[in-house]
């Protein structure tokens, strides 16, 4: 019960250098080091930009630089541009556009020039190598982040945000780094902490009166509060299903046979979003991606091998294989060719009432493809024979979904894609990110959440069992320890190492 | 001959708008119109630039930015950053910083906002679509440089440059755009072009007196200006060699057989050069790539199949394409491994033979790899032994390579390869570009200086001849119009399309 004490120490708010400094990754980092590296994607295009931050930032890159004006950046105010050469000596690197910040009103809070360069790798490279050799050490990933972070300009969760918000690919996942890169929830958690510190502090004070026997802390007030904090912590803990799921992508497995029309499907579903990509930001993706961007809610599609019955052993590992991939899924798309299934029509069968009674629970699409090839006849028969075996067991376990699980397609010739979109976007709950609520997508957020409210619980049966103010001061610090993780009032090197380690140079 | 009154008329400088308004290409552009692109690579990195640029650039972003200061861009000074969210109505898309440059001070020479936001692919997509619906145009290919040579902030042979220079993969061709960017040899073709073109106007005037028979161009000066610029044309045509194996990267045939360590080789020589790259700009490159940079210049390497003798048809085959690929390149090296010369010696000698015979003025390095598995009496044995083979013709042809051709390398462990990348580098004739002279890389300016020089040929002939004025001036004109083609003053539709269509999008 002594680790409430040791934890006291750690409580402080926007760390300064001094108290982080003796950890060993941020050793490594040498934080008073000018740092730079390429803040733009790697590879050719129009421009690059090259960042430079720290305290030489500016007296670094002064004397490379020849401005067209002639004048010397080091004169220059901040939040302005200059069009010059880059030079090293006689030899010209680049005609480049020059962003001059004066810290704290930067990034990262520190000096900071921007250079904008022609987007050739081996410029990049060179303009790169020339600051390092003037005296600028390359950037670890996420050190500017890192910096921003530690200089007061962002709190934790905002740092991770920003990452989230790089790699965000669909409307929803960027929706919700943005929230959280503005304050999001971690306003909430930091208001709330400060509640909890304040009546901690008083109950700290009731201590050093302990022979007086006086509370300072009213204990009713202070039940209000637990219970407020244990109906925020649960809403947050709750709200990490539907945010993990658009942070990540909701897995859907395909079910089906090699020629069955898998890819064709994905094609037509991407296609939409696909044509603007490339007409609008020049790119071009090669390969069908696994995951695809529907209604702004990115769905991660996970191909199997389909469980067709075998004696063969090695399809009988393929069928084991196509299972373990049903379970990772949260949707399942049982995808068959309807011209096949005239002949073949007992077999599909089968195979559909396998995956029913393996997972009951689980929300199952029979999406029959190629269906432009029937008659109106014939896709009448086989809506009869699907829907016999469709409504075995479906409609019970499936009250979240409503009408019919059976669509009928033509991945080729694009019909019925949309009403395939329509019902994969059934199965997500959006209605809290419709609604604009806070929404943990973080792991290490969730944990730090179930962690608090556990400390909250115990504080709130010691606050029932009329526990004393030095055993209710442990649980209360063990949750606000909790409560800091996530803003970051409370790290230490190896977190900071593990979020930072993850972002991308030049970040 | 009437051809030349017609080029008469395309002779202009600084092309205005209007005059080349009127073909398809330009039309296509809508030069008007306030065009927008990525400028920065596609895909995810710290941050992504978008440019605007054209007459409405400031006044269509202004209402979509929140500056942090609550400042109005509209109002703000040409060359100032902005912190600020990029908003949608409600919806905000980004935290973002803008640049401003007013027209004629940017590099469009038109009003241009640049936006300078998180680096994912979705969010540069959301911004971009934003801004065209708000009345932008997504740019065409090269449009931003195009819309600068039409504004006349450069000439077209800088134009093209820009192009190069964000090609260029190694210090050479990154050293002949940036000279070519800056003016390079366009300037004293500018400077010919203006004393030819005085002359032009004086035999012209000449013409107008036709009766009077008056010279007003002294043919003894014209005589020396001819010469002069026979000179420098000459000059320009030769350098082209050079700088079309620069730009290009010079060709280099790999003779071997699978196993025989070609894939070692060419990591080994890629390693050096490759590390700085991985470790500062935090690409990586996965394949082996064909084009090498050695010492700052450019090596394409060609592998091929090996010339084994045989008497399968499909093997034929194999040979007669290794045949065509030497045939295309600058430079052979046959690779052996020295182990297998034990056993297979003569099979080696025959096949070395056969190259020297069918290219006998190509340079040729044997390289034999693998050493480090040999013992001193070996090598010296082999090389006694290669070196009879080597002997044999070699030194005849190859003046310009000094010492042996015969070199020891083991490319796993990194012994004799620093030597072969000196034995390439002998091969290339790099004094004009250490010389700082002008070297031609464009074979659309190798051709309009071939055909300049045939018209300046033509003029001499008939300064000699003693030829009227009115025929001089024909091929006077003919000549300032191929000169005209190299800066831009003569241009037309095709041209300027086929130019500016090779260029990304963005630039």
């Amino acid at each position: 019960m002594t680790t409430g004490s040791i934890y006291l120490g750690l409580i402080f708010k926007s760390p300064p250098l001094g108290d982080l400094g003796g950890f060993s990754y941020l050793c490594r980092m040498r934080l008073n080091d000018t740092i730079v590296a390429l803040a733009t994607p790697s590879g050719a295009g129009a421009i690059a930009v090259i960042r430079v931050s720290g305290p030489e930032a500016i007296k670094i890159v002064a004397p490379l630089f020849k401005a067209k004006s002639n004048k010397n950046i080091q004169d220059q105010a901040s939040h302005t541009l200059h069009l010059g050469s880059l030079v090293d000596g006689a030899r010209i690197l680049d005609e480049v556009l020059i962003s001059i910040f004066h810290g704290p009103k930067s990034y990262t809070g520190e000096h900071t020039i921007e250079i904008s360069c022609h987007g050739s790798s081996y410029i990049q490279q060179e303009i790169i190598l020339l600051l390092i050799k003037k005296g600028c050490r390359a950037a670890e990933a996420g050190e500017f982040t890192l910096r921003a972070f530690l200089n007061g300009k962002m709190d934790l969760s905002q740092a991770e945000a920003v990452a989230d918000l790089i790699s965000s690919e669909n409307q929803a996942s960027h929706q919700l780094a943005m929230q959280q890169m503005r304050g999001g929830f971690s306003d909430e958690i930091q208001k709330l902490r400060q509640e909890l510190l304040d009546f901690a502090s008083l109950i700290e004070l009731e201590l050093d009166f302990a022979e007086e026997d006086v509370e300072f802390a009213n204990r009713d007030e202070f039940n209000r509060l637990v219970s407020k904090i244990q109906n925020v912590l649960k809403k947050l803990i709750d709200s990490f299903a539907v945010g993990n799921v658009i942070k990540n992508g909701i897995p859907v497995a395909i079910v089906g046979e090699p020629n069955v029309g898998k890819s064709t499907l994905l094609n037509a579903l991407l296609n939409e979003e696909r044509a603007i990509v490339s007409e609008i930001a020049g790119t071009t993706r090669d390969s069908i991606e696994d995951e695809i961007s529907i209604g702004g809610v990115g769905f991660r599609f996970i191909d199997t091998a389909g469980i067709r019955e075998t004696q063969d052993v090695i399809e009988g590992l393929g069928i084991k294989r196509t299972f373990e991939k049903i379970a990772q899924a949260q949707v399942v798309i049982f995808l068959l060719d309807a011209e096949m299934f005239k002949v073949q029509c007992s077999k599909f069968k089968v195979e559909i009432e396998k995956i029913r009674n393996k997972f009951p629970q689980k929300p199952l699409l029979v999406v029959a493809n190629k269906t432009d090839q029937l008659s109106e006849a014939e896709i009448s028969n086989l809506t009869v024979s699907l829907s016999a075996v469709e409504g075995s067991n479906l409609t019970d376990s499936q009250n979240a979904v409503e009408g019919s699980n059976l669509i009928f397609i033509s991945a080729k010739e694009n019909i019925g894609v949309e009403e395939l979109k329509n019902k994969l976007l059934e199965f997500v709950n959006l209605g809290e990110l419709r609604n604009n609520n806070a929404i943990v997508t973080n792991s290490r957020h969730y944990n730090a959440l179930l962690s608090a409210l556990e400390e909250i619980n115990k504080v709130q049966e010691g606050l029932n069992n009329n526990l004393s103010g030095d055993l209710l001061a442990i649980d209360i610090r063990q949750a606000l320890y909790h409560f800091g993780e996530i803003t970051g009032e409370v790290t230490n090197d190896e977190l900071l190492g593990n979020i930072f380690a993850n972002f991308c140079i030049g970040k």
